[in-house]
């Protein structure tokens, strides 16, 4: 989309009136190159267009942060859910030599941030003075191989993290049964409002529950057994305990993205 | 294409599995409201729509500053080529009884700063931890309706410049006059080229007539006819100053943008 | 800084040149007023003054931000060595009654967005056409009442986030012993090359242990002891494991920042 | 200012407790290098020190735009108050022989772009997860080197361009005399009140007169003489219309800023 925007081209004079050269050369010259014909030009391009290129790079830069950030907490030494590959022989932190950081999202994180500087400054270049001044060329200077460089990186040493991403699934369901069950809560409280009491009380009773065992105090499974206000049956709330209960759309979830057969 | 990217809907559940609600229901509301289904949600829709949403704001919002620029620019006194409607009775400067100002272009320049303001929070919001944090919340708050509210009001403020502007044709002509003909100076030295002479001949011989009218000298066409290196006849010269020149293939943009026949 | 950099006066006329108005009047208001004279002023005080204010306000808004984010990690259901206060009765996730979110801090993180949000505007407003454009006019009316009013609430916010945070030093403590006591690899590092090891040699000797503990394997200081190349008895490791090392100068820090003895 | 805030040291290891190393060697190295002592580091100097700097560049970068844009009008064709120095021999447009665009100045304008683009970054980077990440690694390495090299460049070209401006007096004086005296409308208008005129009545009589002027029809000295609303005598107008009264505390601000005597 964005390279679609920007993929124009424009041979029409010094003040845009295609005094010199006629509309059909621009229109030749364009076709060779496949490119689209600008409707409305001055002496340049209008710099909407990049504008709108550079917005595109820094979306993009964003989401790879958002992965990276992801990642960043999946590594975290108390949750350590995934990790990034880690060499065997390679050099961690250089004070602490047991520490291992999730240095390559941590400066994905850096680089989103370098992306996304280019976008005030290509839009700040949108207004310039009658047919064109020449502020926009040192920003341009800039960002133009600054931002697709960083962005090109990113994307690729992205996609190396990913491939080559560690995944600890024990350690998620350590994670997990760290809570005390408490992450089925939801369940719960619709289980109950379904036996027919009120949304109110079944957020109570739940709650109390749940903030029992955040003190440390025990299994949510075996208090909401135990409580008597919980009008649901041992069987019926160990059902409402199956993990499996939330995996049942996952492949349709990615059938819908990559067009796989379930 | 903003409006597309945004109009999506999710009904996923707390962690985008349809743990509790199923994909067709999502598909059935989504259908009902005239909304694309968002193929890959959290808990909340992936905030890098919002941001490619408030981009896309920025970016008109710096086309409207270009023409509010460009209104400002022919406004000025010594300029004076068009200037924004004034009401007989209307108060100019409060100072200065005499004075006009392209107020309402002036403002559009700042609400279009106010307007691109909103990407880089918009931007800052794609990162939300996990399946999401509230962090993008107070920050949607504030941009949503200024953003929009500030555009949709610039863009009624613009059309309604633009449909009042009083144009003074007379004083385009006076100021293009003043340059004692120096306008032409391209075609001049197109036409000494096509006539043998070399480029860098050609440019010189240009450039030291038009330093005379630039210091203010006499008018370019009578340095021209009485310059003997200039290798083109009177009516030749003459024939290169007309503007008309410049306004051959004006219908045929015009007709490229609006579809019009010329 | 930033109050002194704004408290400015200026009364100096239409163009800044005192014509109508003797500076006398303008140094005697200023007086009044306990405002600085603005030396150079046009019709308006330079906005770079502006500029720097709001620079001002968002640095200290992505200090809060700091604060938050760091709390924000500490109340993870994993890590939970802090919390933002949360009341008996008070309900948490809508969806999820066992969960208790950081969204005090949350909501400081976006807040600190939108604080920075002014301060491009701020600067692009600097540069006014000669003696002032009313551009910026538009743009101030946006971001004076926003980012101060958005900043005094963020701080009033946070100090009350600190003043009431639950803090859980048995957590603490947990998550130091998770690690197997891998905390400590640095002062065996430096134990050991002050042992006389090289310094690459220390590195891999207590890189590969802490490895093992990695892989949750066992305990740090065991493995140490046992490893034949460490250097050091075990009262020494013993010694280097004392957690009130790292203590030692935290009055000292404390008294550096707010004066008080030690 | 920006210097003293970022001119700081910390010695304080990993953690920022001086657990390997005493307070009294940070103090002793911070001393030698004549920067002062950071109150409360971590790992790292906080980066709101760096967010502080980059903003004050980026102030004095828009400073710079400001008088770029200033000179940019005055040379603009129409004004010509000032210009750049423009070398004998020198080549302007290359597809416009005559013309001779304030290239530097708009080339700062655009530097100032590229150098405010650092303070966001800069900001985000404060946030910085736990003791320190990385991430901020990757951004300093970019704007560090572009905005300091980018505004150094800036102000020699800024102070190049002012020392060898051309500055067109005579041309000053025609535009003044193109109005008509119309600059002049403030003082009558006060004239006007201090005869006992309400404020009301006299912006009417000199906005009418005024009004003449700007449609081309005559000079407006002339009109008001003969307006026998306008209760002041010719001499008294006469005097009213001497451009000195605007000068008269000219020396006087430029001792203000710059220390010497009138």
């Amino acid at each position: 989309m964005a390279k679609f925007e920007i993929a124009t081209c424009a041979i029409s004079g010094a003040v845009g009136t295609f005094a010199n050269v006629a509309p059909e050369v621009e229109e030749y010259v364009a076709a060779q190159m496949g490119l689209a014909v600008e409707p409305v030009s001055t002496q340049v391009i209008p710099r909407d267009r990049h504008a709108a290129y550079f917005a595109a790079l820094a979306v993009v830069a964003s989401s790879v942060e958002r992965l990276a950030v992801e990642i960043r907490h999946l590594q975290r030494t108390e949750v350590l859910e995934a990790e990034e590959f880690f060499d065997v022989g390679q050099k961690g932190s250089s004070a602490m030599p047991h520490k291992r950081n999730p240095i390559l999202t941590e400066n994905l994180t850096g680089l989103a941030r370098l992306v996304r500087s280019a976008v005030t400054p290509a839009m700040e270049n949108v207004a310039l003075w009658h047919e064109r001044d020449i502020s926009h060329s040192s920003v341009e200077r800039g960002i133009c191989p600054d931002a697709t460089v960083h962005l090109d990186f990113a994307l690729r040493r992205l996609a190396n993290v990913v491939d080559r991403l560690l995944i600890y699934p024990e350690n998620m369901q350590k994670n997990l049964d760290r809570l005390g069950g408490l992450v089925h809560s939801q369940r719960v409280l619709l289980g109950l409002t379904q036996k027919g009491l009120s949304r109110e009380a079944s957020y109570a009773a739940v709650q109390r529950n749940a903030m029992k065992v955040w003190r440390g105090e025990g299994n949510f499974l075996d208090f909401l057994k135990a409580d008597p206000e919980i009008t649901l049956s041992d069987a019926e709330l160990e059902q409402l305990f199956d993990l499996g209960y939330h995996f049942k759309n996952v492949d349709r979830i990615f059938a819908r993205v990559f067009g796989e057969q379930p």
